[in-house]
């Protein structure tokens, strides 16, 4: 009988699952984890980790990043390294990347494209939307590329997208859903509805409102904005039975909206940002374009029933819309000429175990939003979002004692801008393992490109 | 002390109101009731009307028809004069027509056009309908010129509007609402998502379906078409607190949706004729054509539950969608080309006192959803919709013993079709009285034309 | 032709139902209106009353008041006269009396003894409940008897009662329930779980609680004393489809589950009385055992939610309860020995007309709390509670610009104390007719004992 | 380095968890799962299990059990012995007994003598019920002592007990449920309100219904008794805050009250058992006092929303009420003499894998309702429920193929009659592993006495 050696074993530290908290080893080989015990005694391995009075659990992941890769004239916001190197700071060992790069995610030739380079470049492993348009033929082939679902981002103007493709009428998005759902993949929704947006924009412009009012961004995207688009949505939804993500959800109203279709029976789900739990209309004096996010961060009282939903379980998961744009594109403009979106992939994690050590939410539950669920809704669990015996080996150690504040210079993306600069905080990732795979450790991101592998429902990899 | 005479003196009826039957004798005097006693001894009137053993109503209201005035290219199909000669002779003292004449009732011009042929044709009182467009300007001076609500009918193609004029966006339909809830008026809304319905007929024409096979209508409209267009409008409606009516609701999944709504603080109100409430999918074999209207018939469930909510309250009125055309639109055509609509307004209130008579309905509700609801909600009420002293001198005799068979023949609209022909009917009206003149007697319209008054929230009449 | 002269003719007020307000005069011959009408020249009556700018009800109905008569220990703190008298003096033209007397109005001996008494002193229309006890067999008797519904007091010790009778089990209950359903009367039910009272008053008790405290009286019965008896009422009600009514109901949590039942059909209605929706548990350190009653007067938000529910229609009516005691009985006491109760028939109506001249509520709906809706739970509708040609001319006349404060010296009962002394209020009764008879006028009871008629469902008056 | 030598190794298996089924190894060592791995090659065990084709479950917890012990006239009925070797040959690990034994467990002292007898005779683990009675003062000392929860049997007549205890009155239950939340325990709740039995009981008697037509059972005790008592407890458990579980829950109106109070945010589950499931009234001819249990088998469409429930997770787990009565006391009487109960702890687990053969309900559902849920109710997980590393080894391998025949004489119990004789099941436990010891094997219960440990929130085992 040869001897078993495992490349990693990981003692002493306490495991989290949804279901609770248990200290036992885990043993990691080929990208797996091997075994589960109580006594590690005997046990060889390449590398030990003594996790003595740390926390482990599943990698996060965060199914809403814009790593801006490829795109020319994007990449210098962040690119698909960048990005990932700060996934990897923040304990997410799993993103899933937009469409709305050039060229577009909507068809098989720049699927494959766009695959190409995060096979290249990619520190942790990453699922890949293709962009719901018009055309229901183009839905089948990409899902057989190996697209990890679609976004509908009913926020894109037609005028983004190339060669006349335009965003689907509700016939056509009833077409691409039946194909979706027959296959089980979801859809991830920008609920916004645009014409409103335009109506209330216009109106605002009209009666001169001060450029530099970001409170006027807020109500130019009203929170009917929202659920009409929710409420379009749930029609095409509950006709063809496709699942559907509400992505960012920003209101109070949404989340009633959801809430009620679920009981009904209806497929769907919804995410929300720290951006929008943290913030609310309180904080734009402050920080103007740096929270010019959208669809628009509300109230406070949106702001609490959102977080109030990821406690209780009617807000589904954690996904940051990580939206790297350049200091003059955030800071040099009014509030309807900023670019929308702020990072956050690295903070996301920090953020909410801050929020357990202050009692505010369980670590059994901060697993479930950060990773059990979104694997779920992506079909990649049991693989990846847990930590049992046969699941890939992403993990998270983290150190629930570490005080310490955010910094723009800590942040590893391209765009160093942070509205969460000068937050402190208690708890913190120490080391991010992806595929077996040391990623992050000691502060230092020390994974390699080409570590992290594509995820999709298919399960291929 | 001079004597008075009443030009009208009911005695030995049966009044029924919605809180219950009383026996009293009514005077009406110049258009209005302007007595009410327990004994009429003593009384003089120019005509004095027995009406021993028969029930006395509010005289009907249908918020729906088509009279197809103006029109030079509509008006063989029907006009102010026979339409409502119609009404009288079904018990019917107000009607609304639909604004989808030529010109189109969607400015003051046209509506003054319109109103002036109503002034000398109409023997009962009408309402008439402005289009809801795309330009909210238009709004206000059409309820200055004395519109009796709005039409937005959601199934109007674009290219039917004259000077490119066009449905509204959601923004547009915003202001326009506004403006609308600000004057309390309503909005009455043919709900059908028609991009669907595109959809569907595509699908069902390329599949080569028997243009003959009238269930393909029902298939190429499904509920969801409905649900769609209500879900849209109930935003609009949430957001600018204005009130809306959905006619014709056609579905079981509607009516559910609307009284969620209703629990929830909606303004919403709805509407179901006699066509929904009487024939279903079963139909279309023996009646094809003649039972195309839209939204379409469903299926018996769909059937069931839209009568259920019309007796338990959760359907508001009644309203018939009075949609002449000739009979080579009718039946010559696929389901496709086959002019959607149906005669109607004669035999609505019949219909529904037969059901009374056979215990499915209580005549107090009989008056509630076919006179004091429709008033309530279009801003007549109490001048219309009831008859209490100082109302509106709008009376219906109705025998409910009397046993008769509907035929064409009988109809008094220019196009005699009616799919209720050869129903066998137990109640009718014998005398229908507008503004305190009698327009229906004995079998006969005896009404003059310019009888009838125009009706509107202001009450101007 | 003989000439006809009325008894009564009204003039010149503006006539108020549910519906709306309009202005006609009312002609009163042999105890009914027998007539209504435009033009009032020409008409003869004995006498005219011009009520020129005064405002004119449906005679005002309390369902809930305790006259103590017959009850030789009782009749110290009211009678039949003295009661009705107040009533009289409040616009209030039928009450409702509670069973608890002496003898107990349990049987049909004790209801003739009882009636005569009424028949013999009551100035207004008098219904005479009967009290559920544990003898399902006593039920049909009595409503033969003309009872005018049943009494269920969960609150009444079994000792109180004569002949070992004793409250009824559920099953008793069930059976007793069965009958009453059978002939469509319906139960009023003072909800308290009894158990729980005297579980909670012993651990005050106990813990030394100064008898002067009166917040303690609330801490002895908290709302769920209320829910426990509310639940175990609907059981039985569901269970035989017999109608119950919560009288008094005093919580926030018992009126949402009253609205949640009446959602699934349940055959239930509820009645809050001034007390409650004027005062809560910041009252108490200001008049003590003044305003203790049972159920106790909760919180304010108790308070607020019973008040909203009158306005918005989730309470049906209004029954005060009014149950007078000696001075010594309301003041000399401990929380928990004084007498329950206070008086409030004649100040019912004018503190409801009082919140309507403030916007609270619209003098359409209180009419439908005042008069319309306990006449149709109590079955009298539409001989009373409303003002058609043919009821019975019960008939407040109230003048909504009368601005007057309220003194004890003012009540007509033997107990003149209220808690509503020293109130400012606008809008008042100034005469009140009871069955065609004036009988109060002028701040004068000018009424006569015999004239008021006993009523029930079987509406053989 | 010494070596390690595990008790138990199962290869080859499929763990079944809620979450989904993994295939790896799991070894056991000191009666708990002390690993679990990809790949077993090298380790070393006292013995090796080829689990190869089957499946590995959680063993199965029954909360609700009668096993008769003690009682000297009660043994001959069952025993600890007995009824845990029937547990055991059924795959259930562990089961918790009821109170009403002799003497009953309802003080300490009691329950010590109680624990003695399953320390000595129980094969399973055993969670011993405390009587909840009149005296909450006894509460705590049994909580104190290991009691593992408390059962209000509502069914139980006041003079089975003795010394005079009694069913408490509301209030006594309430300052019991107050203790109980204070610490977390569940109290489980046979709620039936046995006034409405007796009324029912005695009409049917009266009307000399046939004593041996069994229907006269089931309408003897129809749902509204169960609702009532459902009713009653939920306004304790919300007063309180105290848990409470509904045992074998009948009705689906019990079930849509539970569903509506847990939606609420009422701290209450349900409990289903396989008579309730399986059975309905359309088997009382067949089976007569077979199937007389309590609360009656009701109607199909009970039953039917009951099985739903299961499979939708508003029933939350199955316990069977194993009841055993001699055959004498089961088929020699009236529908209303014959000892309610019937066995079923050795069928339980078999009949539900017979509908996760159907596809019927998910094997990880399975998991759920019969492992992981009691366990997390009565406050055992994650010791018991999951085969988490570290839990205790109690596991139930399954075999899914194997087709059989459910037998009388196949019963381990005293009582070897059983409704299911003659079941025809696919899917049955071929080995039962207790504490890490094999309980049951091959058709022969092997384990021995004693190896059961007594289980309860405090988790002192
Ligand atoms: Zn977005
Ligand atoms: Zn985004
Ligand atoms: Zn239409
Ligand atoms: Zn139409
Ligand atoms: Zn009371
Ligand atoms: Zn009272
Ligand atoms: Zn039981
Ligand atoms: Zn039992």
């Amino acid at each position: 009988m040869s001897e078993k050696v495992f490349d990693l074993l990981i003692i002493n530290g306490k495991i989290v699952s949804p279901e609770g908290i248990r200290e036992n080893y885990l043993a990691v080989k080929d990208g797996k984890i091997a075994e589960e015990g109580v006594n590690p005694e005997g046990l060889k391995a390449t590398r030990v980790i003594d996790a003595k009075g740390k926390y482990i659990l599943p990698g996060g992941i965060d199914d809403h990043v814009h790593f801006r890769d490829p795109g020319d004239d994007l990449t210098y916001k962040e690119d698909a390294l960048t990005g990932s190197r700060a996934a990897a700071a923040g304990g997410i060992t799993t993103i899933f990347d937009m469409p709305n790069v050039h060229p577009s995610c909507l068809n098989v030739k720049n699927f494959e494209f766009k695959k190409s380079i995060y096979e290249e470049k990619c520190l942790v492993n990453y699922g890949l939307y293709a962009f719901l348009v018009e055309d229901p033929e183009l839905v089948e082939p990409l899902m057989d590329a190996g697209c990890a679902g679609f976004k509908w981002d009913m926020g894109t103007p037609d005028n983004v997208l190339p060669d006349h493709h335009r965003m689907p009428t509700n016939s056509e998005a009833a077409v691409a859903f039946q194909k979706i759902a027959a296959r089980d993949y979801c859809i991830t929704i920008h609920a916004e509805d645009m014409d409103l947006v335009k109506f209330y924009t216009a109106e605002l412009q009209k009666s001169g409102r001060d450029p530099k009012d970001f409170l006027a961004h807020e109500e130019a995207r009203p929170d009917v904005v929202e659920l009409s688009a929710i409420a379009r949505s749930l029609i095409l939804s509950d006709l063809t039975g496709c699942r559907i993500n509400i992505t960012h959800l920003s209101s109070k109203k949404g989340l009633e909206m959801i809430v009620d279709a679920k009981r009904k029976g209806s497929k769907i789900t919804c995410e929300v940002g720290p951006s929008w739990y943290t913030f609310s209309t309180d904080d734009y004096p402050k920080y103007g374009g740096a929270i010019r996010v959208v669809p628009a961060i509300h109230h406070p009282e949106d702001r609490d029933a959102l977080w109030e939903g990821l406690v209780n379980g009617d807000v589904d998961m954690v996904g940051t819309d990580h939206a790297p744009h350049s200091l003059e594109e955030k800071f040099e403009k009014s509030w309807w000429d900023t670019l929308p979106g702020t990072i956050g992939v690295q903070t996301s994690l920090p953020l909410i175990l801050d929020r357990a050590n202050k009692g505010q939410i369980s670590l059994e539950r901060v697993v479930e939003v950060m990773s059990e669920k979104p694997a779920k809704v992506w079909g990649l669990y049991p693989r990846k979002g847990c930590l049992q015996v046969g699941s890939d080996a992403d993990i998270t150690i983290v150190d629930m004692d570490l005080e310490w504040t955010v910094t723009h210079a800590e942040m590893k993306s391209k765009t160093q801008y942070t509205p969460f600069d000068g937050f402190q905080l208690k708890g913190k990732p120490v080391m991010t393992i992806v595929m077996g795979q040391v990623a992050y450790e000691n502060g230092e991101v020390v994974g390699k490109p080409g570590v992290g592998v594509m995820v999709n429902p298919k399960k291929e990899w």
